[in-house]
């Protein structure tokens, strides 16, 4: 029986803020970053287990102890154990959860483990992610989730009704998205920090490649986003979606009251118009600015507070990350809530890798969940890809399904070197 | 000008689960800890600030690493600095609050910083903290509060006219809480792990000792949760309040199910039926069990998840937990937000060092924000005072008005050095 034999973990930062790429009325100089880890096994096959947490500069060193933290759960647990057991030992420790519980640093560095041991899993099936994933059973695909606070809103019951159902034309999605991939938007264009000439000129790149729709960051000045929106709309022209981000700027009555200044120029989403914690304002947002609809959830917690903005009305695109919920588990569990009450997701991406993990979620739950690519689309943003060695292939506007085995969570050994800030090597 | 010299970090750990003190339904084995710290400086005065978060063991190295990490943002700076701007400074860093926002390690670690820097200004002020805040005038103290995500709720203008309408008659109630003490309640008798007749003779110690009310740990069993809520009720009498606190262990619906079998037990509240972030299943368990209230709040994790609950009706006693969120300055805007709802507060203690701290919150409160002691009641546990230079002295089931200068949050140099985990010393 194979074990798993040592956790090594990496303070990994990039210098992004220079370029103030990434920038945004809340992040003005992100430096993106990953506390990375890697799972060593004595299987002779070979294969390693990479994940991360992302954070975007200081404190990640925090990050990378939380990652390190949880070394005495994994080193000597057979290779092929349960990934649902490990994610509930993991998530409902007794007294690991009091740090969170469910949220923050903990519960990231959770999500970092549990994605590694995803795609230590898929590279020992020999598949992409998405793939091993689509072909697990609707039983198997159950056992994983944790329905703990969940049962007011989805059981297990009806979470196995939704993925029957979702097993009719499994094989022609597979097919068409092999064939065709996956619709993306691009970020690139709309940094706070860029200048008119530059977003002008990226609004028009990203049509000649084939996106059809972009994002602008908002929130920082109204005269400035009214500028950048009309000079987005008229490069774009009228069929092109705009979404705006407010990056969770606004309370809630500035936000209604800012938004409706953005109306003119045809907004398809306005995106964490305030606090992620806030259930309540969102939803008082999205009745006030109907019809212009509201997405959110690169930074909502868990599980729990995703069914909460379900079952109040508070989002109508909803954006998982990859990194910030405890893995790949949990967010099947939110795909599983988001097929329940029939929202689209649209995941969150960028950063570092983010849009290498998140295009695996989207395509499973095309295959095997929602069944629909209808209003679903996975943000794309150009930046860091050449750090992984399987980058996300982006093609006229979509994304390619990847097809390597694994997460595409690993970066290239010369960038872990080049970009590693702490010094000792923290070998199990 | 005097400055912030050094930060001192320490992993303090309390082997309590050996005796299961502390066990309830999610914590059945806690060893009570604290991410400790000590701010000194270079004025000739030699006071330090001490502050600590709260955990139960594994991971207090972690929340140890996340205070260590805000040392540069504290060494150098002056030590009569704007507490206002200090709290919007860490909170609102631009990188590090993508660890939460304003949840889990990093916003424990700032609530640690904040409540040391509030330690050492009431030491050089001579003031207890809660005489230091209630002498603070009302503008002072909005200054000191961050509305960011309240003002849907609370505006700093009602804010205001709060802390105004609590100057009529602040001198009385000073003088009544130094005379008289506030009122407590005791968990001592309740906890999971101990026999029927510990029960008992832990029920009947509290009333001798002048409690009028108790909690009890519910949540594992139901046939042991009646049982042991028969027995208190008959040790007890029907003059005293029994509360019982299920430390987040059912869903919503379990929740509803069980809490109407302990009916006949004239529960007085119940605490923490389901997770701490599920404001609206918290509403709907509220709605379900009514008359029976609901209390929650030790593990919400800032002023936002609180508004919601005070919007939506989620509870009806506010246990604000001193350790969790920012510090003393989110405490004052719950206090405020609670004043505004009109719920009373009613705060979660224990752990370590928890009583030393909140005392001072509900004093500030009695005196100056809701100027009412009406349903109001401080936890008390009896546990590992010994450690504290200025232990809580509760006589008569009240809560003393600590006298001694500071935040009572400093451990004795003996306890610190016997019970420390972490072997280097970490100096700034």
């Amino acid at each position: 029986m194979s074990v798993i034999t040592a956790i090594e973990t990496y303070d990994i930062r990039f210098p992004t803020s220079l370029e103030r790429d990434g920038s945004d009325a809340m992040n003005p100089d992100p430096d993106y970053s990953a506390a990375y880890l890697v799972i060593r096994t004595d299987d002779p096959d070979g294969h390693e287990g990479h994940g991360f947490a992302f954070t975007i500069g200081r404190g990640n060193d925090v990050q990378t102890a939380a990652i390190a933290a949880l070394k005495p759960y994994l080193v000597g647990r057979p290779v092929d154990d349960d990934l649902g057991a490990v994610w509930r030992e993991l998530v409902h420790d007794s007294q690991l959860r009091w740090l969170g519980p469910e949220k923050g640093v903990m519960h990231m560095a959770i999500g970092a483990v549990i994605n590694a041991l995803w795609d230590l899993k898929a590279k020992r099936a020999g598949l992409p992610l998405w793939r091993l994933l689509s072909e697990m059973s609707p039983e198997q695909i159950v056992d994983l989730v944790d329905f703990r606070y969940l049962t007011d809103a989805l059981t297990r019951e009806e979470a196995l009704t939704i993925l029957r159902t979702g097993r009719t034309g499994r094989e022609d999605r597979t097919s068409d998205l092999v064939r065709n991939g996956y619709p993306a938007y691009t970020t690139s264009p709309g940094w706070l920090g860029y200048d008119d000439d530059k977003l002008r000129r990226l609004c028009k790149e990203a049509i000649d490649q084939g996106f059809r729709q972009i994002k602008l960051k908002v929130g920082a000045d109204l005269e400035d986003d009214k500028r950048r929106l009309r000079i987005a709309r008229e490069t774009c022209g009228p069929e092109i979606r705009i979404a705006v981000d407010a990056n969770q700027r606004w309370d809630v009555p500035d936000a209604i009251a800012w938004i409706r200044e953005l109306t003119p120029y045809d907004i398809w989403w306005v995106e964490e118009p305030t606090s992620p914690d806030d259930i309540l304002g969102h939803r008082a947002i999205a009745e006030a600015i109907a019809p212009i609809t509201v997405a959110t959830g690169e930074h909502v917690q868990n599980r729990i507070v995703f069914k909460q903005m379900l079952q109040a009305g508070s989002l109508h695109h909803l954006q998982l990350d990859a990194a910030r919920v405890a893995g790949v588990n949990e967010n099947i569990a939110i795909l599983l809530l988001a097929a329940k009450f029939g929202v689209p997701v649209c995941p969150h991406a960028g950063g570092v890798g983010l849009c290498e993990l998140v295009q695996h979620l989207s395509m499973f739950d095309y295959v095997a969940v929602s069944g629909s690519m209808q209003d679903r689309i996975i943000e794309y943003v150009d930046h860091l890809h050449e750090h992984f060695v399987d980058p996300v292939v982006v093609h006229q506007g979509r994304y390619r399904a990847p097809a390597a085995p694994g997460f595409s969570s690993t970066m290239k050994p010369s960038s872990l070197a080049e970009h590693r800030m702490d010094d000792a090597i923290n070998r199990a």
